[in-house]
């Protein structure tokens, strides 16, 4: 183990040149910039690290970067990352290019840096240092990239039903983890679910003079008392039984939490948003399990007639919602779609379209899980704190479909930081996390190698 | 007489180049294209008919078209009408031209060719008949055509409240009418009344991702709970006082609805329409009565967050309703506005912001006054058919401010007809019904001066 340490720290400069190298490829899977040229870059790039890589072709979508390289045992840990990233957009507030990947003060500053070709290439790092120095590593490893994470990874449940044996392994690594802004490693557990869907009503023929909206039935009404009946002001919402399997945090779940919630600058979240007061006026302990397990619905598009400047007297011919349903275990997200047509039957909103965009289930990998433990000591040992353990992400990600429904656990642990800018300008790792994020997974390796030959032997 | 509509016939053709000479012109208000040109060129053109006019200037405004031509009494006949236009656009589906004015089996085909400058015409046409046959005109006669009906008549106020003596008269002829399908024409003795208004709702600083959803307000919920108070699915408004002035139709008025209802065809309307029926269900007269006597509430314009193709998971920062109301007799437009406001803060919904962006009251000529009866039987001799009497159109229009708040009674005669695609592509006029219009405006002229004389004598 020392040897592979002292490898990673002796070649930290060529692993940052790999990762600009990488985030300098641009691969936006929204605008479909750079994918296929991505996978291959990757490709090769793994190579170079020793580990063996292949292409998967996808039938309409980027391709699939899949890599297995036998350890010790057969005792398998999978990798799960994405390749693409978000879009850049607005550019003029990136203060470097977002594909240059310009090293200021330690940081690494490039879309996609930290979500997650920062995660992809700690990874990498990791398993070649193992490679070169102990010329095996303590377990198998398998890496699985895909290229659409970014826009709801909708070719991921063909991949595993068209190649189960591949994702098959008995625990797995999350795309990513974060540290919060106590500099504290946050290790996730679980992912919410998701219903997204687009709600869709229809008038007359044509927008006409709002003058007949005396005899002619308008959308735009039909689309807001439909939408009024889904919540209601106090946040409950109304669609018969969609609470129904909403399981409550566990006391172990729950002195977790509260221990993050102390540590939690609230004040600072709410002034940094711009609001008066969280939802419900709620705070502390309250507001952290409100936050991971309290499902939602979100109204997050709405359009119908004119919507420029000043009066324009119109009856609208169409009206349109985007609502997206957050899911937690063990809500189910083909039952809610189900629910939701029903309710707008039984409150007589037949003539509301629903169109399904998005269908995620919940998942959540149990606190007692060995992955667990495994990420948790090793964690101590490279950060030098106790990290904190969410049972919960508030966002989505296809955990479901890739390991829950096996009953492979899996846990999120990366580079991130509070300061990262996810998703917006300015992304950045800072180097040391990219390094102590090489030795975390470089350390995680060996245990999870190691407690199966002792459990084993 | 008989040489004043022997002049008519004999100088068509040249009030029809005179139309398509105005048409030429364009005059947009909504885009502030040709206003200032259009108004000079009027006056040219009435001067040409023998009509001393003149520009009054409005700070912030097109100019005013202003004329009196004292005839054999004073009693004072008012032309109300407008030389802007409604936008052309889309411009691929018009057949010629908008502003070509292109005479094609007998139509004039142009934007404003009835809307309202082939009524500005007629008007014009009829005067310099009586002037050049008979030396002088019945009665006094006043031409006021504004530049902004289109956009709401935003400095007729001021312009009403400045230049109060140039709107006092006995009678007013309101811009226009229209034979409806039956080829019967439409009288009109009224308008509805409008506030307009447009509601914010607030949350972040900045779109969120929708994970957020569960500790963050959202405006477009709130909104969409505040629409939901509103008005319900029975179409209900539930605003407080609403319909606490709102007047039931007359007797006399019900008796003319009837009529008109026997002689429309629904069915055909519906069709055109593409719904599968009319609001609430309703037929015949109850459909009419509700299409002229009830208030509405519409959502014209709605819009938060992503409305895109496909799904992004945001939670809005912003969302944005445009209303509006249209009223009926004695409702009053700015009583209204402070209804929707005490009821937004009786439902707990003070964070949303109300902006009225057009207040106008709705008004109503009574059936007795004598101009409906000069009116009526003058379209008798003309069109040689009894006309149907509306006591009030859908639509709204500048009456209240103008003529009824000085109980100046008003009726709308014109030259328009079911196939003239008002603030659509193709308007057109039929040239027969511009000839029949300026008749009826000559004769209107001789009984409205004879009355006087006969009453006065």
């Amino acid at each position: 183990m020392k040897h592979v340490l002292a490898y990673i720290t002796d070649h930290r400069d060529r692993f940052v040149h790999k990762l600009q190298r990488l985030c300098r490829q641009p691969s936006i899977s929204a605008q479909g910039v750079g994918l296929v040229e991505t996978a291959h870059l990757l490709v090769s790039q793994m190579e170079e690290c020793g580990i063996p890589a292949r292409l998967i072709p996808i039938p309409g979508g980027p391709p699939l970067v899949y890599s297995e390289v036998r350890g010790r045992s057969s005792r398998t840990l999978l990798f799960y990352n994405h390749y693409d990233v978000q879009p850049p957009e607005p550019l003029e507030e990136w203060e470097s290019d977002p594909f240059s990947a310009e090293i200021r003060s330690g940081n690494l500053y490039a879309r996609g840096a930290v979500d997650t070709k920062g995660n992809i290439v700690a990874r990498m790092a990791a398993v070649e240092a193992w490679l070169r120095t102990e010329g095996e590593l303590p377990c198998t490893v398998k890496f699985l990239v895909e290229g659409e994470e970014e826009i709801g990874s909708p070719h991921l449940p063909w991949i595993v039903r068209e190649h189960r044996d591949l994702v098959q392994a008995d625990a797995c690594i999350w795309e990513s983890g974060s540290k919060d802004h106590t500099d504290t490693l946050n290790i996730y557990l679980g992912v919410k679910g998701i219903c997204y869907i687009e709600l869709e009503a229809e008038g007359a023929n044509r927008d006409l003079h709002s003058s007949m909206a005396t005899i002619v039935p308008n959308p735009a009404w039909r689309l807001v008392w439909a939408l009024s009946t889904f919540k209601d002001p106090g946040e409950r919402i109304r669609i018969e039984g969609f609470y129904d399997r909403v399981v409550a945090p566990a006391p172990e779940e729950l002195n977790q939490l509260r221990r993050i919630a102390e540590s939690r600058d609230e004040e600072m979240l709410r002034r940094d948003l711009g609001i008066d007061a969280f939802l419900l006026d709620q705070h502390g302990l309250d507001l952290l399990v409100r936050h991971l397990y309290e499902p939602t619905c979100t109204i997050c598009g709405l359009v119908s007639g004119y919507t420029g400047q000043g009066s324009k007297t119109v009856l609208p011919r169409w009206a349109m919602a985007k609502v997206d349903f957050r899911l937690v275990p063990n809500q189910d997200a083909e039952e809610v779609l189900g629910l939701i047509k029903a309710h707008l039957a039984r409150y007589g909103f037949e003539d509301i379209k629903v169109r399904p965009l998005g269908i995620e289930n919940p998942a959540k990998t149990p606190f007692d899980a060995e992955i667990v433990q495994v990420a948790v000591e090793t964690a101590r040992e490279v950060y030098q704190k106790e990290p904190f353990i969410l049972p919960l992400m508030a966002a989505t990600g296809p955990m479901h479909v890739l390991c829950t429904q096996f009953g492979t656990p899996a846990v999120g642990v990366g580079v991130g930081y509070a300061g990262a800018n996810i998703h917006a300008p300015n992304e950045n790792l800072r180097l040391r996390d990219f390094f102590e994020g090489i030795m975390h997974i470089a350390l995680i390796l060996e245990r999870f190698g190691e407690r199966y030959r002792s459990r084993a032997g």
